[in-house]
């Protein structure tokens, strides 16, 4: 079965993110200061090819803890839905 | 009122995503390949101060247009909700 998956990666809670800060303070330079504490990181979609959901959450799962994020510096989340 | 927005920006869909391209041969050479057709965009997380969700929602559309989206390379959608 064909599934797709979308994973959000962002930087750790606990880490400055100096690039989220740079937009803040540019949104406040044109106006928009009503957004703030703005935090940036990547986003990601795929196609999966698995048997059922549980097949292609493990995949997803396997392919973030392998190759997409780096543990030390980010956090991920993802949502696995039918094709 | 406080809400939180969720922006995904990525390439258009008539684009090449290089990024996305390299990653999904890195999949394959690392046996992962039930995951394909990876593409990778940015994920923006935000606080917006507004009088209701409709004028949080036009903040946020304000903020994509005028400053974190570049409307000839990507697409943006996002979410708002009450924080």
């Amino acid at each position: 079965m064909k599934f797709t998956a979308e994973i959000n990666v962002m930087p750790q809670k606990a880490l400055l993110d100096p690039q989220g800060k740079t937009v803040s303070a540019n949104l406040k330079n044109i106006g928009l200061d009503a957004l703030t504490n703005v935090r940036i990181g990547k986003h990601f979609t795929l196609d999966v090819e698995a048997a059922d959901q549980a097949a292609a959450e493990a995949l997803v799962k396997e392919a973030c803890e392998k190759l997409l994020i780096n543990p030390v510096m980010e956090a991920f989340e993802f949502e696995v839905k039918g094709a």
